[in-house]
């Protein structure tokens, strides 16, 4: 049977908070098996871009990435974000090693046709290297990836972090037994979303249905879980969904919403 | 006999020059064997500190890392400028991967001990980790480092580039027979500052005495020299100081200044 690989995905609510991102860290570095870390981006890049004069543009809730914005990401995600995750990981005593999809071109993209909005510097993902993934993870490193993919062309192109997560999830489900696991800020897949406790323990396509029938699962979570299936049947073993706080927990199942086929 | 390895640097001259850049990249794809590019900063990073209200402090030329201007040259260095250069080369066929001195744990610092002067987040070169660096040329992957480095502490510090370089081929040096090249605004080192024709071909630690006690070469070139010797005497088989236009000629020894014992 191949081997477990854990891809873990956090989102900027844990970057934004030094002492969540910290715990969370000293957990991941526990995680005793072939991992990768998945970073979104946080609010520095918005703050950043503020102070730069440049404004954030916003359609149907869509950050709109212009040159100016795109510049913004690509050092703040790749660089002040990704590098400090490293750094710590390093200290930490786990080999890291801060990615973009153009490092080793591991995720390659293209920019997405502008259709009724132009999204701007913003990539859908074409191709994923699962092969040099699997170098980097041979020779014992630990890929931090952040949200930015690139083209042909050779530009950097933002990209959407847990599309990148899933993507990689799936191409690297060739070799191991992927356990996708998305950190964020509620304890699981809420059965009602005014109480923070009532955590959804595992969820298939079937229970899946009944739950969006009854309305008990939201608007918001949709597309998130719609993702999570989709990879489930592309080869992804698992796919998890937990706070950032219960990461070991989630690992071995007993965390979080475990989502199966 | 063991393969070359080149170690090209290129400083912010190179990077602040769209056109020159791009040139520089297309030769330093065609340098067909293992390969490590090591670049500076460029002017982008202190246009950005100032467009933050971040002001650069520079004492006896050598600029002062406060923990904001760490932030931007996290940014700037190991996002920015690293990626865009990544995506280029990756767009040129060329494997790149970009990397700090925490990626891979492959450069390690400590911060600089205030003594006279306080140079803040800046890393002075304590370890470079060899067997991983070889472990990714070993993956056909074009090591790509930006003038940053990390502590054990978890921290990212600024690193002078050419420091990065020469150690990074000191270390090399144990495997590969390594050619460095430094690549900057002049044709090499001049025999009379006042003629930019006045190329010197050739430097050993004779005829380098001689210039420096004739005055032919100046005082800020003295360091460099300085280093590039030290290089030498810890086992690098050659270095050379090239324009950037210049990358192929000197790489096979017919322009710039080669340095040798």
């Amino acid at each position: 049977m191949s081997q477990t690989l854990y891809i873990v995905k956090i989102g900027g609510n844990v970057i934004d908070n030094p002492e969540v991102c910290s715990a969370f860290l000293n957990d991941f570095i526990k995680l005793n098996a072939p991992k990768i870390l998945v970073h979104g981006g946080g609010k520095v890049a918005t703050e950043i871009a503020a102070k730069l004069g440049i404004e954030t543009q916003m359609v149907e809730g869509r950050r709109i990435t212009d040159k100016a914005m795109l510049d913004v990401a690509t050092m703040v995600y790749g660089g002040l974000v990704n590098k400090n995750l490293v750094a710590q990981l390093q200290a930490g005593g786990c080999n890291a090693i801060g990615l973009t999809g153009a490092d080793g071109g591991i995720i390659r993209s293209v920019k997405r046709p502008v259709k009724a909005i132009d999204y701007g510097f913003v990539g859908d993902i074409e191709a994923v290297n699962d092969q040099q993934i699997n170098a980097l993870l041979y020779s014992s490193l630990i890929p931090v990836i952040a949200p930015l993919t690139y083209s042909s062309e050779g530009t950097m192109l933002n990209t959407n972090a847990d599309t990148m997560a899933s993507a990689t999830a799936v191409a690297m489900a060739k070799t191991y037994k992927v356990n996708l696991i998305y950190c964020f800020e509620k304890k699981g897949v809420l059965s009602n979303p005014d109480d923070d406790d009532a955590v959804i323990a595992s969820l298939n396509p079937e229970s899946y249905a009944n739950y969006k029938n009854s309305g008990a699962i939201n608007k918001g979570m949709i597309p998130k879980l719609d993702n999570a299936f989709a990879a489930l049947e592309a080869g992804v073993d698992q796919v998890t969904i937990c706070h950032a706080d219960d990461l070991l927990e989630a690992a071995i199942g007993s965390a979080g919403t475990v989502i199966t086929l």
